[in-house]
């Protein structure tokens, strides 16, 4: 929650948070301070115990306001840049003017620390420029202030992050029901006549996210036999698909608002064989297992716990029985964590892994999702994404799980 | 070119380059660094005349060698990296102990400077830890050794911008003809039965890219009328598109590769009126003037100035007098810059700006997008990206340029 910076910030001992950017995009802590998207971003300043301030070019100042997370809105025009930037020949040798400008007028003497997703290169020499100019810049190892802060969704974000879900549930359900419903001619899949490669379907499901205003920037994953038992193959494009084999169907689109949403089913289409059906009850078992668990305070790695218990018991090895007898190479069974957070970027606190003690909290969004592989046959994913509540669980996109589509 | 790396590094006096993120989504450096998309992303090291060197997950080992960039890959088990986390109790205690490793084994002493869109609070952490480890950490004031480097493009590259290019063009063409052809009530389009709105045209346009493996991570812009004088102003969705008004419809896509593109066309559905005849006319011969005169060598302010002469001569206003009589506020005429470089970001070297007095160089691949602007009336731009070339241009997306839709 926003209210955790100025928190943070007490507990760190820092006066002030500046972040920038040129754009939003793919910078989920401007992002979220903004409290939206602005197409050329923009300075941020949050003094410990005080209203933060914004400052955007001219073109973005109407959109700033009517985003509304912060009220202090003003332009770079109003700060004087272009007379720095002629000053001192070149915006990057004036932005670090600027900042120190604001820093100086708005009366922020102590530590402070810069956010924003940008170059590394550039940011270090703005740093020392300001450090020249006598702030007094600080790191923040991660956990930074603001992963922290966006650990619990308030209700915006967790409207935006439903509105996803909804939009990812129908894409699912359609892509399924297409290739339950598709044609095949000795056990190969036809989709309007032709055969249905894993590129076709990806092209159908790229179509319907575009229809819903989601894309998938990192792909989707949707991996047949022994590709699904690497968790990470999305596929190889030109593959037919075929009856009676396993599928990972592992879609994580992200809306025009920055927010992600997670999504795994695993299935076959036709008749499952012996194997896969013992393969499936025993993830899809931890995954109810761990939704009955999850709830906020139970620790993270109590949740993991769960899903190990009923996957070991169902006799298939976990990263905790590797962990205890000290193997190196992680290759079949339930070979990664639970979970992660998903907000403004698909992969952030907390983790559900076997590592983190510490408790959930309420009102974070986290994916559930054991998996079971074994390279060469297969592997089965069951995840969903959901909120966590003090009494359990609200699951954000309700969709069927059954292994087979007949 | 990559070899300009080794270059910018002499010239900086800078022995060791190095590049970290836990994803190459949204960083363009480390996705030309490593020659295309790490899931996990890496960490890479260029020493001073020497082969670079690149670590990534096991899981990634396999995508890296076959990238081919980078000869030598090394995964991070190899570093020893499980080991320095669990004796430094965690990745961000541990990451600057696998830095200061690899560094020295290397036999890097001088000066090293980090890259990477990495979030700076983190990063600005990670440079002070390094150098309490006695590593010489230097900041890189734009343009970075990277950004130097990614100006102009080599031929792998020409041919991933020639291929989002084609595919660019046929979304275009197409939705030029389906507005073309689609019927009208009173001036009101309809598509499919539906009255005929920017979001409705949106959507199609997004699966049309869909289907081609392209995304609009920054949206589209469809401006009608008035909207369409603010050169960022992306339509409202529920607008309703009618026949005879003035439409700026600007797409730039972004290829799994990467690489983006980047063009605008300006048309009336139906008759045109006389005024954005005139507009219409003008812009197109400063863009078609600006073509002519751009190749290898030409300076970049040159290019710009050429598109102003057009634009003055037919009696509208522009930036360059503007700046001329030290006008302040810059709202109607041409209002922006020439162009900019396009390649893995949809804005980078060079800047075909007043203030840029460098030479093209060959094999840059730039926007040619001059625009008028009336606020209250409309605007017309019309954009193309190029390649530049020693003799002239190489226009990578052939479509025609028309004002009246009929």
């Amino acid at each position: 929650m926003i209210e955790h910076i100025d928190s943070e910030m007490r507990r760190r001992t820092i006066s002030g948070v500046v972040g920038y950017g040129e754009t939003t995009l793919a910078d989920p802590d401007l992002t979220y301070v903004i409290g939206g998207t602005l197409p050329r971003g923009g300075v941020y300043l949050k003094r410990a115990g005080r209203a933060p301030l914004l400052i955007v070019s001219n073109l973005d100042y109407g959109t700033a306001k009517k985003l509304g997370r912060v009220e202090r809105v003003e332009t770079y025009s109003r700060w004087g840049y272009e007379r720095l930037v002629k000053q001192y020949a070149g915006r990057s040798r004036a932005f670090p003017r600027l900042i120190e400008l604001i820093l100086r007028s708005e009366g922020v003497h102590g530590k402070v620390t810069l956010f924003g997703r940008n170059d590394l290169s550039a940011g270090i020499d703005l740093a020392a420029a300001l450090r020249k100019l006598g702030v007094k810049v600080v790191g923040q190892r991660s956990p930074t202030i603001l992963e922290v802060a966006r650990e619990q969704k308030d209700d915006n974000e967790l409207d935006e992050i439903r509105s996803v879900g909804k939009r990812t549930a129908e894409v699912v359900k359609q892509t399924l029901e297409l290739l339950r419903n598709a044609p095949s001619k000795r056990g190969q899949l036809t989709i309007g006549r032709r055969p249905a490669t894993i590129g076709l379907v990806k092209r159908v499901i790229s179509s319907k996210l575009a229809e819903r205003g989601l894309i998938a920037p990192e792909g989707t994953i949707f991996a047949i036999g022994p590709a699904g038992a690497d968790p990470h193959n999305f596929g190889d494009p030109n593959q037919k698909i075929r009856k009676g084999r396993l599928i990972v169907f592992d879609i994580f689109p992200q809306a025009e608002s920055g927010y992600w949403f997670d999504l795994t089913r695993s299935f076959v289409i036709g008749r499952a064989p012996a194997k896969a059906k013992k393969l499936f009850s025993a993830v899809q078992a931890a995954h109810d297992a761990c939704m009955d668990l999850l709830r906020a305070g139970v620790s993270c790695e109590a949740v993991m716990n769960a899903a190990c218990d009923v996957i070991e018991l169902a006799g298939y090895p976990t990263l905790r029985e590797m962990y205890k007898h000290g193997a190196k190479n992680v290759s079949s069974g339930f070979t990664h964590s639970l979970g992660h957070g998903v907000g403004l970027t698909i992969g952030e606190r907390p983790n559900l892994s076997l590592m983190n003690t510490k408790p959930v909290k309420e009102n974070s969004v986290v994916t559930v999702e054991p998996g079971v592989y074994f390279p060469g046959y297969g592997g089965v994913r069951v995840e969903d994404t959901v909120r966590v509540a003090s009494k359990g669980i609200e699951n954000l996109a309700h969709i069927d799980s059954e292994l087979e589509l007949s």
